[in-house]
């Protein structure tokens, strides 16, 4: 970390670093082992023998194959090949989808540019929790339908949702799912035989490999439009040279988490429970954000009644303590969280929100820097608020 | 490289090694300065300090302003972007675009998907050294037409284009000059003012920086509508978090041209006129393709009578030595090159052709090798062929 030793990260959910054993197998290939998959020499060959290992190993930790594993640049890029792909393709079967209101911002945004282009959207509504209420996802599903997209997790309230039931829901009405897995990679499970998903963008670095890289998973006989025309690689769906040493690291990636992702995960949910005890025990009007049963276990997000998350976010940061206030790729806007008010929360308790998300290279002494510093912080800016009364 | 020490490859331009000081370079920012440039917290910070910096870095470097340079996912995607970007957001200026017969696979593809959209393509063609004729590029255009595209140089023939030329042509016409640039990174000026050009998509890796990167210049006041839809980072026209690492790294690469690519130039110049002058000297019946004097100084593109340039490249492969019969994204569909076709040549001809091309880490000794084994391979080719006769 960039920060002085004392310095606390919890917010994983924004960035994560890259681990040190997945840069060590990535460095090979950026300057000795560079080939061109498409070349016919023996330096290509080398290329084409790691993508085919790596797009291998990607796929067996799916439970897939690996011809349903494309690599793009990111798991937006993947989200739109999805999504954008599978609705242009499909369009003769239908023109219209469904997304949850807890999607991420992007597919939000994807989902206004398909209006934009003639598709009919309709949006699952959130319980208090941030859950889908299956009843109207149902309710939803027209004959029209060709696609529903909801996240296997919330990236800001890390929310789970019931993504088994909803397959279970959608079988045989030719209907695909598409679950955006990117906030759960490394929590959940992502086996898309057991969950029922069609379609799972994934991003490499939310599996602590390098940036710039996602996946595609695309259950066989799942036909998209390209969203990149160009040398035709990645069967077609992906044009543009494979970027081989992020590939290799995102393949060494899955494999470390395949190892350590159970020790791992009940780690983070060791701290993840003392952070949400220990601050709804110690600061009076507290609340958490999300479901107090299926959330990620990297997860804790609170509203402090009669506080701006923009001030508590820049007082910690002033005590080396980097938090979130909202998804990470709008915090820059703030705008308020458009997961928390599809939870039932006014514009000024989204406000007063934050998000801690842990991750590998969190210790114990983070937890307790953070249950000293929140309070602390919480109470200061209280009592600089015109607004907080104790007793109210 | 991954080849024994004896190895000599001769084919940068299907892929680069990434320069170990750019590698250097972005090392810090797998691992330690890992943020995210959307987050508000100082390791956000750092990441948007950097992304400042990288860009005027490689704004400068075009004779550019930042905001002008855009970071995408590499070349194709650029393209994509520049081409597919402007005809959609401009449709209602005109549905005529005008490409040459010289631009890359990736481009002749982004053209035919236009014209799946309803807009026309008019082709221009080359003569025999591959240059596009002035004359009739201006016959081609019409009201309608609202974007041309030429490339700097041919990444399979290296003949350079009188783009400048093309550029006052185009003056005060209303018109888009779309240039890609790739094959003359690091060869030629890419001063965007001087040339005239609108559009110019870059790759990061053919100025030695890591592979999954790349650039889009687009002129102040050209508008083009995004290819990924998302949180809406660079400016709405490229979502996805930055690929902080890899922006590093082309900067830095960028920087490393800055200082050195004149002498490289000189240096790389040498190397292919002693390839050229020595293998039309010593080989029978081999012409050169591509154009003699307005050429990149790393290409040298030969045709060999009566070989089958595929036997060619495998038969010096068995000699260690690493090149290319045609474009690096299409050489594994053995189709003859489009660019040979166009500048005239039979298919056999075109068939018989061999690439070589030069870069960073080859030296004198890499030009030696080839002097001497690519006589011998062509003798023992002719000598097997029923075809070829020494004195037709």
């Amino acid at each position: 970390m960039n920060t002085s030793r004392e310095s606390v990260y919890l917010d994983y959910q924004s960035a994560k670093p890259v681990d040190p054993r997945v840069v060590e197998a990535m460095e090979p290939f950026l300057h000795d082992r560079f080939g061109n998959p498409s070349s016919l020499h023996a330096v290509g060959d080398d290329a084409t023998d790691t993508l085919d290992r790596s797009r291998e190993t990607v796929a067996r930790f799916l439970g897939a194959r690996p011809a349903e594993v494309v690599f793009t640049s990111g798991a937006t890029e993947s989200s739109n090949l999805a999504i954008i792909g599978y609705a242009m393709r499909n369009r003769r079967k239908g023109d219209h989808i469904v997304i949850s209101e807890m999607e991420h911002i992007s597919i939000h945004n994807i989902a206004k540019y398909l209006e934009k282009n003639g598709f009919q959207v309709s949006r699952v509504p959130l319980d208090q929790f941030g859950q889908i209420n299956l009843a109207k996802l149902r309710g939803r599903i027209r004959d029209e339908t060709i696609l529903i997209s909801v996240g296997m997790a919330s990236n800001e309230i890390g929310t789970v949702q019931p993504i088994r039931e909803i397959a279970e829901m959608l079988e045989g009405k030719g209907i695909v799912l598409h679950t955006d897995a990117v906030a759960a990679q490394g929590l959940l499970s992502l086996d898309v035989d057991g969950l029922g998903i069609d379609l799972m963008p994934l991003s490499s670095n939310a599996f602590y490999g390098p940036r710039g890289l996602g996946a595609l998973y695309i259950r066989k006989g799942t036909r998209l439009s390209p969203m990149l025309i160009g040398g035709g690689q990645e069967r077609g769906l992906r044009s543009g040279s494979e970027n081989m040493p992020a590939i290799v690291g995102m393949a060494r990636a899955v494999e470390i988490l395949g190892e350590e992702m159970d020790d791992e995960v009940d780690r983070l949910r060791g701290y993840r429970d003392r952070l949400i005890g220990g601050l709804l025990d110690s600061v009076p009007k507290t609340y958490l954000n999300g479901h107090p049963e299926q959330r990620l276990a990297s997860n804790a997000h609170f509203r402090f009644t009669g506080i701006e998350g923009e001030s508590l976010l820049l007082r910690l940061r002033d005590e080396g303590i980097q938090v979130a206030t909202g998804s990470a790729c709008s915090s820059k806007t703030l705008e308020p969280s458009h997961t928390l008010i599809a939870c039932g929360l006014l514009h000024e308790e989204a406000h007063g929100s934050l998000e801690l998300t842990l991750g590998r290279w969190n210790g114990p002494e983070d937890v307790d820097r953070a249950l000293e510093a929140i309070p602390k912080v919480v109470s200061d800016l209280r009592a600089l608020s015109p607004l907080y009364k104790e007793d109210e």
